[in-house]
C-alpha cells in the first residue's frame, strides 16, 4: 500500500439505543477530518440486544475473527433493559476487552470552556485515567455454593499479575511523561487489599525509576473520590485497577461535563489486536431515536481512535472542534445530527 | 442496677494525630447531654501508632477482652505516616470490626444549613449509607505467589454469604421504613461481579417482600457516584457492600460538608459485642496538636452511639446542637475546644 493510498479499515458497531445515532455522527466527522489520501473502509456489525434476542448470540468465534481484520473498532453503545443485566456486558463488552487484550482503558477528563459542571467555581479539570482493562475483579473468577439457599457463599476473585500491572503502569508513566505537568497518581486501596496493593505499589515504585522526571503520588480510592470533587485540578494522569478505574472514571466524567462528552479507548498499545473506542455513556434507551443524544463523546472517541492509529493532527483537529463547539453552544438545543454537522464543518475547515 | 443509677460504660480510644483532641470534645458533649441519673464510666485505651512503635502490638487478646467489658467504644482516629500502610488499619480497625461483628457500618450524610459543599446550588442531601462491615473484599482472603518476581500473581477474594448479606439488607430495610421517604437503593456492580451481585440482588428482592411500603431501587456503583454529585437528593437509604460502601461514603462526606462533619458507627445491632463509633476522617497528622480540628464529626458519632444504646432524645439533642452551631458558624474560626464548649453549652441548655 503506497503512502498515496492509505486505508483505514474500521469495524463499526452501532449497537443499541442511541448507539446508531451517535455513531453516524462519529463517522461523519471521521470522514470530514481524514486526509484525502486515506481511504476509509467500514464494515458494520450488528452486535447488541436485537441480535441477542434473535439468535441468543453476543459474540461468536466467527465474529471475533471478522473483527480482527480491522485496524480499529468504533462502538456506539451496547445494552438494553430487555436483556438481563450482565449478559451483554460480559458476553460482549468485557469478552472483547479480554480477547483483544485491551489492557489500557484510556479515559480523558477535561472540563472544556462553556461546559457546565456540578462543581462550584468551574475548576480546572484536565487529566487522564489509565484504567487497567484485563485483570482485577473483572476476570469473572469466582463462584457460589449452596446458591439460592440461606447458606450460599459467593466469591469474586481479583486477579492481578506482575505482567499485567507492570505494562499498564509503564504505559501510564509514558503518558504522564508526555504531558506538561508530568505527574502520575496511583489509585488503589493498598491498606486493605494488601496482596494486590503490594503488587501495584511495588510495581509502581519500580517503574517510577525509569521515569525520574515524572512526579508520583498515591491515593486510596476513597480519598481519590473526595479530591475528584474538592480539588480535581490536582490530577494529571491516574493509573488504577479495573474496578477502581470503572468507578472513578464515571465520577470524573460527571464532574467534567457529564457523560455526554466522556470518551474512552479500550487500547491494545502494541496493536496485536484492534483497539475499540466508545463513548463512556450507555445506550440511553429512554432518549433513543429522538435525535436528542449528544454525539460529542463519540466524536471525541474517534479522536482517540485516530491518535492511536497515528493520525495525531486529525485527532487534535477533532478535539479543537468539539472544544470550540461546546464553548459556543450556550443554551441552544440542537439535534444529534446538527451537532454532528457542525463538528464535521469545523474539522474540515 | 436501678433505673435511678444507670451506668454508661464507655471504652475510649483517643488514638493518633487529632484523635485525642476531638475525642476530648466528644466526651465533653457526652457529659453535658447525659441525664443526671446516668453515670458515665470511661476507660481509656492507648491503641495506635505510639503503642505499636513501643511494643509492636496493635490489638492483643487481652485488649479485646478488656474492650468487651464496655457498652460501646468511642474512637478518635488511628493511623500515622510512621507506621507502614495497612498495619494499623488491618491490625486494629478492621480486626475489631471483624471480632466484634460490626456488620452494620452506618454512615449518615446530611448537608446542614450553613455548611458549604463543593456542589453548585446547595442541593438537599439527607441520606444514610448502610455499608456491610464484615465481608466482601475486606476479609483479607487472598495471597500472592512468586511475590516480587516478574511472575507474581496476587489475588484478593471478595467473600459474600447469604447470612451476612441478608442481615445487613434487612437492617437497611428497617432503617428505610423508619424514615419519611422509605426508599432504599441497593448499590453494587451486579453486571460484572456476577456471583456476588446475584447474591446481593436476590437477597435484596427477597427481603423487600417483608417491607412492601419501602420503595426500592438499584444502581451500579459507578452510576451511584455520578448521582452523588448530580442528584444526591435522590438518595434516602443506601445499602451496599464493604468496598463500595467505603468508596461512596467518602464521596458522600465530601459532597455533604466534608469529613469534618461525617460521623460513623461500626454497629453490632444485636449488641453481642460493643459497637464502635468514630468520625470518618483520619488522624490528620498535619494539623495534630494545633487545636484546628473540627470535633463535629466526633460529636455526631457520639450521637450515633447514644442512639444505638437507646438514648434517642440525647442523640437528637446533639444533632440539633451541631446543626445549630454549623448554621451560625459563618466565617468565624474557632478552636477545637471552642467548638466543643459551644456544643456542650447547647446540648445542656
Ligand atoms: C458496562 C460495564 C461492563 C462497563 C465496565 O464496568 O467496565 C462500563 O461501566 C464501563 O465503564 O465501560
Ligand atoms: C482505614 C480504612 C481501613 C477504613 C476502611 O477502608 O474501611 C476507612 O477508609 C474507613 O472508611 O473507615
Amino acid at each position: 500500500m503506497s503512502a498515496s493510498s492509505r486505508i483505514l479499515n474500521l469495524a463499526v458497531i452501532p449497537g443499541d439505543g442511541i448507539g446508531p445515532e451517535v455513531v453516524a455522527q462519529g463517522l461523519k466527522v471521521l470522514n470530514a477530518v481524514l486526509p484525502q489520501d486515506v481511504k476509509l473502509e467500514t464494515k458494520e456489525f450488528d452486535f447488541g440486544a436485537k441480535r441477542y434476542h434473535a439468535t441468543g448470540e453476543t459474540l461468536t468465534d466467527a465474529d471475533v475473527e471478522a473483527l480482527k481484520q480491522h485496524d480499529a473498532i468504533l462502538l456506539g453503545a451496547i445494552g438494553d433493559p430487555s436483556v438481563p443485566s450482565g449478559v451483554l456486558e460480559r458476553g460482549f463488552l468485557l469478552k472483547l476487552r479480554f480477547l483483544f487484550d485491551h489492557h489500557v482503558n484510556l479515559r480523558p477528563s477535561k472540563l472544556l470552556p462553556g461546559v457546565s459542571t456540578p462543581l462550584k467555581g468551574q475548576p480546572e479539570i484536565d487529566f487522564i485515567v489509565v484504567r487497567e482493562g484485563t485483570e482485577g475483579p473483572y476476570t469473572g473468577n469466582g463462584g457460589s455454593i449452596r446458591t439460592g439457599t440461606p447458606h450460599e457463599v459467593a466469591t469474586e476473585v481479583s486477579v492481578n499479575t506482575a505482567y499485567g500491572v507492570e505494562r499498564v503502569v509503564r504505559d501510564a508513566f509514558a503518558r504522564a511523561q508526555a504531558r506538561p505537568r508530568k505527574k502520575l497518581t496511583l489509585v488503589h486501596k493498598n491498606n486493605v487489599l494488601a496482596y494486590a496493593g503490594h503488587l501495584w505499589t511495588n510495581t509502581f515504585a519500580k517503574v517510577a525509576e525509569e521515569f525520574p522526571d515524572v512526579t508520583t503520588d498515591y491515593l486510596h480510592v476513597d480519598a481519590a473520590t473526595i479530591f475528584l470533587v474538592t480539588d480535581p485540578a490536582r490530577f494529571d494522569v491516574i493509573v488504577t485497577d479495573n474496578l477502581f478505574g470503572d468507578i472513578i472514571t464515571d465520577l470524573a466524567a460527571a464532574v467534567s461535563g457529564g457523560i455526554g462528552v466522556a470518551a474512552s479507548g479500550n487500547i491494545n498499545p502494541g496493536r496485536d489486536f484492534p483497539s475499540m473506542f466508545e463513548p463512556v455513556h450507555g445506550s440511553a434507551p429512554d432518549i433513543a431515536g429522538q435525535g436528542k443524544a449528544d454525539p460529542s463523546a463519540t466524536v471525541l472517541s474517534v479522536a482517540l481512535l485516530l491518535r492511536h492509529l497515528g493520525y495525531e493532527p486529525e485527532a487534535a483537529r477533532i478535539e479543537a472542534a468539539v472544544s470550540a463547539d461546546l464553548a459556543e453552544r450556550g443554551e441552544t438545543v440542537r439535534s444529534t445530527e446538527q451537532i454532528g454537522d457542525a463538528l464535521a464543518v469545523r474539522v474540515a475547515g
